[in-house]
Parts: structure tokens; sequence; C-alpha cells
């Protein structure tokens, strides 16, 4: 029978550390559920003693899912092991992930402690983690520059104590496939116990070898487990694309030989929620989700395509979930119609309040765009507005009007706290004049720090626009996102999500991994 | 003496042949400019006997690329290496590069041919070729899917005819590092006259190993070139990206231990200028380039993160010509300092008539926004109406309204060689309504493929619109950039010049490798 390998998806909480990456507790419970129907193994929730609220995101999150084990990111220290456990007291199945830093530098620079120090402190952390249950992951910050024996010495402690996971990240993306492959071997070598816990890897994309490294290290170095992000998100060039890393191991299984458990047909659905959800474009030359990928599920008819699409194809665009865009729902789509819709793209809204919302929106858009694209429903329930969350900044209505030769004008009504403001301004272009208007109210001071509108769905002029605005506050960065088929109406909307991200987020711990 | 590792790219061909990225002769043009710049060894052209339109601008190129080899590519055939060799006629050093599929599937299903066939056209393809010049590179297309004894077989011969340079693709990104590694080791190994060329790798990102796949190739197997292109654009996943592999080449100089001639410092206009030409937008956690790659390059000025630099970062931001994001020019710069700073960029206008066109448009952006900087200067020259390419469509003026409630409206006035009309609509949204109002008139019956915005500056809502329009018509794919302060004038821009474009290009023939 041929190895498993564990798929760790750490999208929600790497991956959200990203800069503009932060997310809503209602997106990450989103994401939450996606992840447990790709049948990813574990799901890193979040690190629950960095903030209130990324502890209410683990808690939330831990109790919603039920598939795979739910996990919280906790330094090596007995407060944060403490807030994990507690976040993670209402999982099915629950892990705590310790981590303390391993190499020369990040113990001298970073952690200002002496190896002994840090033999010792990883050592206590482990069991104190192991008193509260029996699921514990010890990583080794950037362990791959860390010295082997002393790296031996300490995962072998960790093990003693009772880590039943071992994780040796490349955490600035520094390592080379062969060489990290033949490190982990050698270590797992130098351990006497290293039998006893499955080894782990968790690899950086900083010189676009992570995917390449995280197959090493199981192949050539025995890890059995990958840690991974949809669309490898994650801090400067992110992590390991579960995506890439999970096709390879399935169209490579005639020599890596392992087995994976991840339904791949969720793959492309998933990628895009989290595009969504944090604003992050995925480039058209993107393995396995890019728009371009595969040659048939860009738009392009050319001849011929289908012909070569063998000789050229090596994976089919239809098992990694690339839709067929095909209409899905029109104007007289009910209700069960669209719930059911709903359910085979994976989402699930809170409450029956909801649904009836995001419904009243689609309705609203099948008046004015006569095919409703999957795309389209996507972006209705990414949509902040028809969410739970409570809201401080709400869109009502807007009119603009831009002329060669006179400057642009905007006029928005909007909502604070339920009350009615009109604000008026001019700006370079619809949308600055738009922005500017609520911000003649709001005065939040929030810098932009990118601006960028995808059409949802191609093939029409009709396409709504998707717009995402990040801005950054006090050294918080947010992205807002807004759809309509009216561009300066979506960057308004864009515009009012991104204040209430602002307005409800806590500042948090940053972790490393 | 370390060795010297070459690099090839290949934007301006496997590039842009990836659907949608097609460039004009005026794109190319500048690209190739900043490819001499960057010290690329050689450069791939195109491939001239694929189109008039191919073969002009290989010529072009030819005739103004000094300091780095210029390739075209052809098919194994004589009419095709004589188009090559014809368009490279001015170059001063020049390289024909001429392929046949090897791999079973490819001779079976693409070629139709057997395997003695495809030995016998290698041979006199490669023979023909260096009767026509001293530089020519033989590629054995699905190299990595070929039979290993009649792989070294055709290889040898093409050796023993007179190619320079033999090239293993792994033209559907299906290798993985160790493997290629070892198979080109072996392969050299079974080709008696294997020293007498320099062995080159070509890999594709379809399962995101193509970075560490090429270095495995010139590590493992002792290939002393490397197929890449900026952004990793190409077909499906892409190509080798140049910016990754150079800079791990660099990084990990210790290991790799070889010699690379790039000039790092170009890198990032570089893979800008692609994005903005082609249109395909670089996603924030891409390595070297992304935004979010270097942290204190992504615009967040977060505590903590400059102290925390060394220990999470194993390259210099600026080391690859990250910008420093500075006002580099305002309302009062002269047409010299402007022009100086397009030297800079490493933007050389064609002609005198071209810099006067630019600085007006930069006089006339200078009045609405009060910080110019770089991207602005390149998002200008960019702008196809600066070039010399003959237009049929351009842009004269736009007025638009939206509220909500009502029916979005505009009316743009535009050229049609020469002669202005004026064309009004009604549309789901400004940009929808102000495209019809543009088709009203042309009727192109194009179909939109993607619509895109970025902002081209950050940290001011007064940034640029830069607007990608995607057109699809007759089996043709283009894309139109356009930019201006208000986003409905940047989208009618981009129209029209997608219209051109659209106008301009021929069909030709599709090439792999």
């Amino acid at each position: 029978m041929a190895d498993q390998l564990i798929i760790f998806d750490t999208t929600l909480r790497d991956g959200e550390q990203s800069p503009g990456a932060s997310m809503t507790r209602d997106e990450k419970l989103r994401i939450a559920r996606l992840l447990e129907r790709l049948r990813v193994d574990v799901i890193e929730a979040g690190f629950a003693a960095s903030s209130n609220g990324d502890f209410e995101c683990v808690q939330a999150i831990a109790g919603i899912v039920k598939d795979s084990t739910v996990c919280s990111l906790a330094r090596a220290n007995d407060r944060d092991i403490s807030r994990a456990a507690e976040a993670l007291k209402g999982a099915a199945r629950s892990r705590i992930h310790t981590f303390i830093a391993t190499s020369p530098l990040h113990m001298e620079k970073k952690l200002r402690m002496s190896p002994d120090e840090v033999f010792e402190q990883a050592r206590l952390a482990v069991r104190f983690a192991r008193n509260l249950t029996d699921d514990v992951e010890f990583s080794a910050e950037d362990g791959s520059r860390s010295e082997l024996d002393f790296l031996a010495r300490v995962c072998e402690a960790a093990i003693k104590e009772g880590a039943t996971t071992v994780n040796i990240p490349d955490t600035v993306g520094y390592a080379i496939p062969e060489l990290y492959g033949l490190f982990l071997k050698t270590l797992r070598e130098k351990v006497p116990n290293s039998d006893k816990a499955i080894w782990s890897v968790h690899c950086h994309n900083d010189l676009g070898m992570a995917v390449a490294n995280s197959l090493a290290g199981a192949k050539i170095g025995g890890a059995r487990q990958i840690e991974c992000t949809i669309n490898g998100l994650g801090e400067r060039a992110g992590n390991c694309s579960l995506e890439e890393v999970v096709m390879a191991v399935k169209t490579r299984r005639d020599y890596f030989g392992f087995d994976v458990g991840i339904d791949a047909s969720h793959i492309v659905p998933a990628s895009r929620m989290v595009s969504q959800v944090t604003g992050f474009v995925v480039q058209p030359n993107k393995a396995v989700v890019g728009a371009n990928a595969f040659a048939h599920a860009s738009g392009i008819h050319q001849d011929g395509v289908l012909k070569a699409r063998d000789t050229y194809e090596i994976m089919r665009a239809e098992d990694v979930g690339w839709p067929t865009n095909k209409i899905v729902l029109g104007k007289l789509s009910g209700r069960n119609a669209f719930k059911q819709r709903l359910q085979e793209l994976g989402v699930m809204l809170e409450s029956e309040s909801e649904v009836m919302a995001a419904f009243a929106r689609f309705k609203d858009l099948a008046d004015r765009k006569s095919e409703i694209f999957d795309e389209d429903i996507l972006a209705l329930v990414g949509d902040e507005s028809v969410t739970a969350e409570k809201e401080q900044y709400g869109f009502v209505s807007l009119a603009q009007h831009s002329e060669t030769g006179e400057r642009p004008q905007a006029e928005v009504v909007f909502t604070i706290n339920g009350k009615e403001f009109k604000g008026q301004a001019e700006g370079n272009g619809p949308v600055d004049a738009s922005l500017k208007a609520i911000e003649a109210h709001v005065n939040s001071g929030a810098e932009l720090l990118l601006y960028s509108v995808n059409a949802i769905t191609s093939g029409s002029t009709e396409s709504q626009g998707e717009v995402t605005v990040r801005l950054q506050s006090a050294g918080r960065v947010v992205n807002g996102v807004g759809a309509d088929p009216d561009i300066v109406v979506a960057s308004a909307k864009a515009y009012l999500s991104a204040l209430n991200k602002l307005h409800n987020k806590a500042e948090r711990v940053a972790a490393q991994g």
C-alpha cells in the first residue's frame, strides 16, 4: 500500500499573514468549510494567542469543521499553548502547533537566546502542549538553515516529550530540492526516535522552488506531511501552493507513489474564493488555477487546441474543478435552485436570513444581467453586505459624471451605523471622486495601497466588475471587495467594505513559520 | 573559474505564444532593448516563418540589438530555416533554432512520422541551418518524455551536423528535478560527441517546478544554457521565470557555482514592462517581482519589518531593481529631465517625435496629478498612441454618467483613420456603455475575454488606472492597454488599442517548444 501524504493547509494562518491578506471571521469560516470539502487533512485555522479576533476565529472554525483536524499555532510558551488549547476545545479533532527558531541567525538576532535555552524551551513547550492534547506538532523555525546536530538534538527531545509531528520549515525560501531532501534524510537518521513522529515540510517560495522543495522533502527526505496554502498565499513570495503540490503528486504518482486524500475537483473554487476574499489576483500563467493554465478553459476556441490537448496537457481541467462556464441561473430561477447551486459551489451561508439577503441580491442582479454564472454567484455571497457581520458603513446609492475637459464629480449616499450621509466630491476620475465623497464624511485618513478590478465573468461586456481596495491605517492593512455591473459603484462598495474591516480588525502579534 | 550559465530569453517567442499575450512590433522592440540591458545572452526574437509580422519583428530586433545574440525559431524544414536566416541577416550575432518532436506521443499524434523519419529530418535541418550560420540550436521537442536511446541518437546526429547547442525541453511541464537532472546526465553520457555542444534546458511550469527542473538540469544534468521568460510568461502555466532562476543562481552561488551575466537591477523594470504590454498581471506573491515579494517594497511600514529584514529576506529588493517609489518628476520638470529619466528606466523611444509626444502626455498628466512616479512614466510610454505605429482607431473625448436607479450612459468621440465619430450608448455600467458606444460605429463583433484594472501607483487615490482589455475575433486574441486617471477613459483607450491590434495582427503558425 502506498504511503499516505498528509496535506496541512495554512491559508488561514501563514497565508493570512501576508500583508493585505487579512480576512474577517466570516470569510475564514467560508474558506474553512471549503478546505474541509477539499478533504484537507489538517486546517491551520489561526494563531489563537495573537489576538482576540484570531482566538475567536480558531474557536469558530473548531466548532464547525468535522472532517479535518483543526490546528492553532502557538509560540513555545505556556500562555500561547493554553490559549490554543482553549480555542480548540470544541473541535472534533484538534492539534496544537508550537514553534521556536533553531537557526544560529534567528536564535541570536530574533530570540536573543542561546542554543541550550532554545532546546530547553522547545522541550518544555512540547511537554506542556502534550498534557493538553494528543496531537502536537513541533516546528523548528528556519530549520533548513539550522545546524544539523543541534536540530537533531531538539527534534529528538520534542519527540521524546510527545510531539507527534515534527516540521522542518524552509522559512526564508532558501532551500534547493536535492539539498533539502538530503538534509531531511540525514536529520532523520540522526534522530534515534525519528520513527515515533511524522515528519513535515513547510516551504516558502522566494526562489520559486517551494513545490519542488516540498516534494523532495517527502520523496528524498521521508516527510509525510506537506504544509501549503491555496494559491501559494503567504508572506513575501508565499508558501508552497496546495494546488501545485497536490496535482504533482497525483499526476506523477508513478514516481512519488503517495496517496493523497484531496478531492481535486474543489481546487479551482477554493482558489477563486481565496483570491476574492484577499484581493490577491492569480496570474493567468499560474499553474493549475491560472486562467491560461488549461488552453480550453481560457475561453479561447482556437482551431486545433482541442486536438492538441492530449499532446500538451498532462492534467484535465475538469479534474481540478474548472467550471464549464455555462449559464447556471437566470431571472426566473427560484430560491431553491439558488440555494442548491450555492451548496454545489461549496458555499454554506450561516443562516436563513443570509440566504434571503443573497437571494435578494441575486434577483436584483438578474434584472440587470441576463446570464448569471457561477462566478457571479460567488461574488454575490462574497459581497460583505450579505454576511451577518455587523457593519458600520453601508452603501446606499451613487451618482457620478465625467467628461473630457471637466473635473469628474461624484455624489455618494451611504450609512454610518444606520444613519444616512451624502458626500460630494470632485476627483481625477469618477472612482477617485467617489472615494473622496465618502472620505469627506468619514475622514479615515487611510492610505490606498492597491486598487484593482477584475471582470467576474468573461464573454460579455455586461460582466460585473469586482473591485479590490487595499487600505492601510495605523499599521493595519485590509482589503475590501465590492462587485457591481457599474465599476464606480463596485469601487464605492469596496471602499466601504475596507473601512468596515479597518474598523473591526484588532492588531495582533505576527508569527513566522 | 566558475562555469558560465547562458541565459536564453524567449519572452518574445514562447512567451508571446501565450493566448492573449501577443505584442506589436514596437512593443517587441522595447522589450528587446530592455532584455539587452539585462544582459541576456540570447534573445529569441520570434518565429520568422510563422507570419510576415513575426518575420519583420525578428528583422527589426536583429537590426537594433548589439550585445545579445538574436535568435529565431524554425521548424525542421528548409523554408522555415531560410526565413529565419533571412530575418536575422542584419544581426551582430545570430542563431537559428530549429526543432522537431522526438517523443513517441508527439511523433505519432502530431507529426505522424516514424522515428527514422524524424531522425532524418532533424539531421538534414541542422545541416541546412549550419550552412547558413555558425550558431545553430537544435531542440528535441517533448524531449523529457522521449525514449532515451532514440533521443541520444538524434542528439548525436544533430551535433555531428554542426548543432552548437542542444536543447532538451520539458515541453509539457511533466518533469521532476532529480529525474530530469539524471535524465540529462544519462543522455549526455550516451552521446559520444556530447562535449562538442552546449546542452540546454527549457522547462514549463505545469506542476510548479520549472525553475527547480531547470536548475537540476544544469547542476545535475550538466546543461549550461537555461531558456526562460520574464514573469514566467508562456503557454498554459508558462515557462521557467528568468527572474527566479537567475536570482536562485546568484543567491545560492555557494551550491551552484555558476557565473551568470545578467544585470539583475533591470529585473523589476523588465517585469513591469512585460506585464504592462501583455496585460498579464503579476500576482503579489510572485517570487522576486511580486508586489509582496519584499516586505519593504510592498508599501507597508510595519514596525519591525526593517529590523526583521535580514532574518527573513535572502535577497535585497534594490538588487533586483525595485524602485524606491520616490517622486521622480513633477509639473515643472523639463524635457531633458524627462528624457534622462526615460533612459534610466531603460526606455528608448524610436524617434524624437515619439519623445515629444510622450513629453506632451507627461505635461498633460502632471497638470492633473501632482506626483509623477516611474510607473506613471512607464505607463505613458506604454500608451499605444505614443508609439509610431500607424493606428486605425484613436481616442478623442468621452462623457459618461451613471446614477443609481438609472441606466448608465456614455458618449465617446474617437477617430477611424483620422475621421471623427461620435458614439452614444447605454450599458450596465459606464464602462460597458462606453465600449458599446464605440462598438455602435465599429461593429467589430469582438468578444471581450478579459477586463482588468490596476492602479499604476499606490499611495494615493489620484493614481492612474491602467486598464487591460482582451478581445477575441476570428480566432485571434489581443490585449489592449490604456492608462488615465479616469478609469472610464482608460477603458475606452484600452478598447481602441485592442481594436488597433486586432486590425494589425495577421494570423500565424503556432509553435511549441
